[in-house]
């Protein structure tokens, strides 16, 4: 999203000195300024996101996947008051005890909560009272990294950092919720009339992957999700990945030789979630005269046939290489790849499928306490993405990050690229 | 709702003259500045409803049966633009074409709608752009009531009239969709702190109904809806109908007696609408201790126990004079009694249900075009209640008018008066 | 059924003495062998009907609505060992007690039941013990019926005989679920392949009703269910009544002038239940060629013109009706027309749809007890038909009897006539 | 089931000369008497599987996962016709062209069919017509084999070993189908009063695993499925699996310690399948006084605590392990483990969860054709079990052996050993 006008960085400031991601919590002296401009950062950035949407906009649920900005806004400043300051800042006023309820997200651990399909029926707090909701906990948590001592922010990095890759997860989704909202509605609003999605370099040729065995997982000082871990050594047969994702123009190509008519092409479950449930195209395609038209941040388009295919579910992209007579890859053929240093477009432009279900690496634990649900509790039915895409906030995105999705959802930017057995 | 600050009228200048209902259509000469005036207090009394409600109130859609705030707002605007303007006011420039998609209700003839359950997805227009929909319409209609001829208001009036009396029966609505809405809130909000429901008389005794045939439905030169002609003759047999309405103390006893768990006193599709689906108390109803609260206007408050009993489903009501080893009355039963000047509590507490389904008058025919699917498609499956509730607004309850919901219903101000046999 | 092989009655034996129905309750002396006869007769006919069905037949349930054969042959025993037998026949051994949760329908009063969709899942006690269990219960009731002393008969009667009118309803719906059943088999399989559709008289012209106060309800010392009590007065408008049914020739005037795809004909519920839902002609009918196919005993037939149409809910009844300018009559009508000794095919084709909902009479009370459920626990979202159908028993049906059923059903035979206001 | 009376095979034929597996499909000269035995065997097995099932048993179908016994065993029919006979017995004349739609069972290249939730409504052909349509499909299987040409088996001899494994699978799901179906039952009628559950070896200690790249998958000379292929390398990280199965006892002590009440020890999709549906205890469980009964091919019985604990999910198997500090072992563990030949209890007693999602091999190509949706279209939201069960055909599992099932489904004999990382 980094162009739009809304969420435009301050471009000078960050080619100086980018605030985010800020050092290891390992690095010794703490840097309490870098958090600090991380934490602005990270919680600016949500409020350059939502800044464009109105009190409305903000309210609606359009589906029980989705959630309100209302809510995202919320919930992850809820996450800082709940996980952080409810414990290590002395003194701290909870802000308004019935919040707890409104604004856990799923931490069973953490207490009952509003149930997901009906956060979309809670008009109070308002947008404002939210807005005074999040500047009463920044000043709380600007005031704890200002006045721990060296000791007690040991303590409180680690979860400071969580908390702040936590809300930049919520950025992408409050981005992604409000699409489908607009995209419910027959006006079909734009986010942000001068929006763009960003250029790929759509580079032709494949990479190579010799058999190996190779290290996978987290393996720097930087932060890593639990589902990274433990790093472990993983077989990689021989192959190719391409350098390109599948474009829009080679999706028609697809559609046009009945992709979504053949049953034989598809699983059998995608067969039923999908073309037997009226798809004919991917996510907000609509047609548009003899072409198709989709639904964008800049309102409804025409498709963009050079653009990176987005929109797709798991069962599509799997019908499509299928189709092709080829594979997705896995998600350590992606990773080995990556780390080769040799994988254009892998992050910024869309989610990208892999072959592999949503598991835990082996020997993984989750972490300790009611943050051991964030990662851990998802293990089944769903299935690993890699890269990261246009709605990503800058600095979030590693190699071996693990995204992960049901295979019917297509609400993401979520697209794919191909790979061939040796 | 007379006691709701933000509702309560202009007392002085009501009751001076008051502005609403507007003279019989058919008088003459017209009186311009009396529809003028009835118009204009119609139109304000719809905002004066929604003023305490922020935009995230006036968004929201909390189950199918409700509409948002915002949508009641257009969509009784978009009637006056649909029926009168479009056809009526010569050169008249619809303020968008694309609102008629998206508030058009239910009227098939008028093309095609917004589907119902997604109402509450649309969040643009806003609620000020509605605003501003609204003031346009409502220049128009004032400049076709000024400027028309004679014989061009003739036509006219019927349209406005039933226009008027359409965005009253929103009114109502609007009211009790968003307590129904607030009820979702575990916050559970005031839409008026200082709410209280009006006093019932509450008078003792029995009115005396003598076997006839008497005459039922609509009979004077004032405005009604379709439903209440013809006027026909219906045989009401002797019998005795209570002057009081069904409190919360005597509902408490028929709790207290078990009667949430006894399937003998229900309905078969009652026992697993209700109880089946966890009933235990009226709508709204909370347990308090060892009492009962209930979610009203003013927030959630201790149940009343010398008012009314309301949120009462058909179900129950019927559940409640099995148990009492009585009967609902038939709505030519509460018409007669009503007609003989002799029903206390008739209006603005609670409708009453009847133990008449809500059929078509022998002889029945609907309006011609969209505006005959007003009341006749609904024949079916639902039952009538008569009188009004505190949520009606002043000037808009008759007697031969009839109200109907489906039985498991209970979002309304419903409640029950008791009958008996000879 | 008359017609069909396997039901065929034993006609000399039926010329001389028609072994139903039995006396009424009232006569005295009491003839046993009158009512053994009956027993004999009603127990009879319901294994007749059964016997051209499998084993595998009698199980099936293909709909919640519908019940496998062999639950109705041991539902309705299991009524007489409830009812009659447990209580009046002093030594009586149950048969199983276990059997008592199987076979249970409705009745609460009577104890927990298998959960009426889940009948079909009881492949044991098999076809055969479950006629083992007809039989010992048969024998018993004979020997009460034999030994009981005159004031022990006076008691028993009264249950015997709605027993006897219980086991003739489930004949009928035996048919009318099997027929659902065998219309999901695409191999279509004939209950009898020589079946014939009675022919209907099809008289031309109407019955002409002036206005009156007529007596409504069961009225002689014969059997009637608690529904048609109390006779009552009720007020008749003047007005028409056809003397013809409507035919499957006029129906298809209605689907080839749109009448399944006009919004405007339809009652709202109607509209999304019945063309919402895809149909597009009468239940059991099928493309054909150019024509129309319907399923019947006999197999799949092309569809007889002339015949009544059949298979038809309220929905498209009341459809039919409004296309046509007309109305279909109140079950008040139809009882004084039929009073008046006028109306033809007015039994033995099809149960004709009412424009009245099924309420209770004035002053109803259901019976003490478990068979206090039998009609009143129904009378919310159904509407009333009159007359009896090809598949009723015969010596069932009588002029104030009221059949009810849902106005999305269709599964019985259901047809219509119509009517006309003054 | 080899200690069902119904099934007990004849042990001195047996263990002369076993007629199942015949040899393999490349083995020349081609011993004709030996398929003709195995395909005799095969077949006769499921008539003795079928044989304690009356036709009112084989007709039902208790939930969409299950079928009737009779449509297995039609199904498994129709296989051998559609894909043996069909295209290679000169002149066979189809049985009848009818039967072809009402038992494919989701080939969708090979046509439209019965839908799958509707199998249970097809009374006709009856339990008799099904024997006589096996018994013309096995005259013709058998005179193919006795009369082609040695070319002429080449071909068919792959299609009819597929077809004999493809009928086990079915007299597997045959008794399972049938167990749920009879636990829906009230009376808990039972299969075999005789059947006891296979007796455990139930040894003490772990296999150890070393660090390895082993070969997994399909590797001999043997029938095998397409998803067992290709072989490949996989990288065995170091660890330890139990020898033993988890035992009703074992579960007993999650269940003891709230292991269905505890969302922390689940996942998030197990947690609302299970616990959130009411689950407390494996399937078929029920309470007993103060212990636990289980419904078994014997009737309903005590829990039998030394026994493997069976019909647990994998959300179940899951939440033990998690419950437990352990791990669920992979597929490839789980193989490497069996191929070394230490692990007891593998095969005769519970399927056996694993941690691998059901995915396809590197390099995995389906068959060509209909058959090519036989495994390959199902790889997705499925978890694989490895070993057999005591429902399993003898001489139908090996080693490489992949089954699958969702992760909610528990009406399988499917239970779970536990693994360690090392």
């Amino acid at each position: 999203m980094a162009a739009t006008a809304a969420l435009r960085p301050d471009e000078a400031r960050e080619q100086m000195a980018p605030a985010f991601p800020p050092p290891p919590v390992t690095a010794r002296p703490i840097d309490r300024d870098a958090w600090i401009a991380a934490f602005r950062h990270v919680r600016g950035e949500t409020e350059r996101r939502a800044a464009p949407l109105s009190a409305e906009d903000q309210q609606v649920q359009s589906m029980a996947d989705a959630s309100p900005t209302k809510w995202h806004r919320a919930h992850v400043t809820w996450f800082f008051e709940q996980f952080l300051l409810r414990e290590h800042l002395p003194g701290y006023a909870i802000y308004d005890e019935r919040l707890h309820y409104l604004f856990n997200s799923y931490y069973v651990a953490a207490g009952p909560r509003q149930p997901r399909i009906q956060r979309g029926l809670i008009t109070r707090p308002t947008m404002a009272e939210v807005t005074a909701y999040r500047a009463h906990v920044d000043r709380a948590v600007e005031a704890l990294l200002d006045q721990a001592s060296e000791s007690g922010l040991e303590a409180v990095l680690p979860i400071l950092e969580i908390g702040l890759y936590h809300e930049q997860q919520h950025q992408e989704l409050l981005l992604t919720d409000i699409l489908h909202a607009f995209a419910q509605n027959p006006l079909g609003p734009a986010y942000d009339p001068d929006w763009q999605f960003p250029a790929a370099s759509a580079p032709s040729g494949q990479i190579r992957l010799d058999r190996s065995v190779a290290w996978i997982g987290h393996d720097d000082d930087g932060f890593s999700f639990d589902n990274e871990s433990p790093r472990h050594e993983a077989l990689i047969p021989a192959g190719r990945i391409d350098k390109a994702l599948i474009t829009n123009r080679q999706w028609l190509a697809f559609m046009e030789d009945g992709g979504y008519a053949k049953a034989e092409l598809w699983l059998s479950d995608g067969w039923y979630a999908g073309p037997g449930e009226g798809w004919e195209a991917p996510g907000y395609w609509r047609r548009d005269g003899d072409g198709w038209a989709t639904m964008t941040f800049g309102g409804v388009r025409p498709v963009d046939l050079d653009a990176p295919v987005t929109h797709v579910s798991y069962y599509e992209a799997d019908a499509y290489a299928r189709w092709a007579g080829r594979f997705l890859p896995t998600e350590f053929e992606w990773e080995v790849a990556a780390r080769n240093g040799e994988l254009p477009d892998a992050f910024g432009l869309v989610w990208q499928w892999t072959r592999s279900a949503y598991l835990a690496y082996p020997g993984y634990r989750p972490l300790p306490g009611a943050l051991g649900e964030y990662n851990g509790k998802f293990m089944a039915n769903q299935f690993v993405l890699r890269g990261s895409s246009a709605a990503t906030p800058v600095g979030h995105a590693r190699i071996p990050y693990r995204n992960f999705f049901y295979p019917h959802q297509r609400w993401q930017f979520t697209g794919l690229r191909l790979a061939d057995a040796a």
